[in-house]
């Protein structure tokens, strides 16, 4: 493979990583958005449209190892090759809780709706931003954002924390919400597990950038 | 590198990913141990000593990215090396569920025992074997066992569901009991997701042995 061939590939490679975390992004935001509306066919659609990001995964997959097997890699290109791999693992596992979100909400329809929504769809909004800077931070190989979404997990995890605490006084005063509560819970503990992998991407973008392993040496 | 020092360091691989097996498996039968036996040191020794699973995990990143920098692995060494690469990743995060459900275990012992435990200690049991025979398929590149391995899901999944409605039951029945068995409620997601990671290792098993990618079209 020539040089330039190789420039192309890793290009088309970043390409593929960001359209998977734009239909992760939008299937966050719809699996969400189908519980605020209360849309059952959208949830539904959320679910079944999962197949899209698990088809584009193996075909990063098999670029990086085509990438690897025909090309000697040097230290950054290397190391570039391994992190797509990783986050593309990230990525695809992120859609996975797009569909529990959905499957989630399905079971909340049949009720009427508990309370107005707050703090999930803030939640959701900024899995959805971490999961785009953390994207955007790989494919500018740029430290300071990668951070930056380090930074804003803990916010994602206080909201965790509120939305279980609010919902949990629901169900103590009247146990006809603990099924709908617990539905909800189980969302923000989706809508965390999104925010974690975004995390998980940010770190592999300041181990590349910076060679210096900032895994469970989290920034204060 | 030469090809018997390339041969030590594959195998010198293999070894650390089952040290960090071992040690995930110890993790998660500690953690549920001291649920049952509601021991609050326990527990906490569980979350401190998650730190050696982090060491690990770094450990092997650094030796795969240099076989892969020192050596053109061939077609088969060079899926093991990246199949080794998704195994820790997949490790070090079952080791953080170990931490969750020690964390959720201490949540729970301010208070009496809701019930006595059979199926969590069950599903714990399982997701131990499936992490043990995923690995053991890995380092025997044995696609059988793999599979048996994504068999045993089910059963996993079967036991969460049933854990969660008897659960319900006890919720609706009492409100005094809510914040308790939320805490069981979580373990078994905690517990769910460790057998998912296993699920994960063994998909990678079967694509590095037959080249085929079986994510996304689960066995029968």
């Amino acid at each position: 493979m020539e040089r330039h061939h190789f420039e192309a590939e890793m290009q088309a490679l970043k390409s593929q990583l960001l359209t998977m975390g734009g239909l992760v992004e939008n299937r966050i935001h719809r699996a969400v958005d189908s519980l605020i509306h209360r849309n059952d066919a959208e949830a539904q659609k959320v679910i079944e449209s999962d197949v899209e990001i698990n088809d584009l995964q193996i075909e990063v997959d098999e670029r990086c190892l085509k990438l690897l097997a025909t090309q000697t890699p040097v230290a950054g290109d290397l190391r570039f090759i391994a992190a797509a791999m990783k986050i593309n693992s990230d990525l695809e596992r992120m859609g996975d809780q797009a569909v529990n979100i959905a499957e989630n909400t399905m079971k909340c329809l049949d009720k009427p709706p508990l309370k107005p929504f707050i703090d999930l769809p803030r939640m959701a909004a900024l899995a959805q931003e971490m999961t785009r800077d953390a994207l955007d931070a790989f494919v500018r190989r740029d430290a300071e954002l990668a951070r930056d979404v380090l930074r804003r997990d803990d916010e994602v995890d206080d909201l965790k924390d509120q939305v279980f605490r609010e919902l949990l006084t629901y169900m103590m005063a009247d146990p006809g919400t603990i099924e709908r509560a617990l539905s909800l819970i189980l969302i923000s503990r989706n809508l965390e597990r999104v925010a974690d992998h975004a995390t998980n991407i940010a770190e592999d973008v300041i181990f590349l950038v910076e060679a210096k392993d900032v895994r469970h040496h989290r920034v204060e």
